[in-house]
């Protein structure tokens, strides 16, 4: 089950130039982290109940490097909090959806996570995540 | 200022054929609407206090039929909640950005929406909406 969006995914070129844009709404950047297994730098900016997330390489052979030189910047993935990711990843199989990773993996604070691939989802990469800050 | 996300608008090829990863992981679809203006069928599906909204085309020349064949299936837009349009309208646009329409005009239910080019926000189409059901 799905309560809420945990956060969207924006690819950008440059932190410091894009949260600009935010900030004149009245937006703030309330972190940003640095995640080196994904060699990416998250600036996380509350909105509501959910998150905007503005995504930085800091790798020419980081996934988000990858994805700015295929698609330009742009919303990378959407995540759903999910309130029962086991529960969810069965109902998707069972779907005949396959979830990119076999089972739910350790997340960022806690969390677990899993992935679906865009081909399955509308033409969205979509991550589902369970607990923790993610 | 921006208390939420209203919307996050996907382009689909099918709304019968999308709805169905989302009704798996237990969202439903509350209404689908046609908009003949803009020429595009809605399928509105609630999450928290935000909403996915699923675009389909009803016409070839439909911007999201032509958003389908540049870019295929995708995140087409997110739409911010604006608790005060014409004051970010002109926070904007005193901050360098040129929002796509010289003032807020009228959308559906009685709100009053903005567009902002992808260029000023990250590569994401944003729009505002004040009030109404936007």
């Amino acid at each position: 089950m799905i309560p809420r969006i945990d956060h969207i995914g924006i690819a950008v070129v440059s932190i410091a130039e894009a949260r600009g844009f935010y900030e004149t709404l009245g937006l703030h950047v309330e972190e940003i982290e640095e995640v080196p297994e994904e060699k990416v730098r998250v600036a996380m900016i509350p909105c509501g109940e959910t998150r905007i997330e503005l995504l930085e390489a800091t790798s020419p052979d980081s996934p988000i490097a990858k994805f700015l030189a295929e698609r330009g910047p742009g919303i990378h993935h959407v995540c759903l909090a999910s309130s029962d990711i086991d529960g969810d990843d069965a109902a998707l199989r069972a779907a005949g959806v396959q979830p990119l990773r076999p089972e739910p993996t350790r997340g960022m604070g806690g969390s677990r996570v899993q992935f679906i691939h865009p081909k399955f989802a509308g033409g969205v990469l979509v991550e589902l995540a369970e607990g923790g800050d993610e």
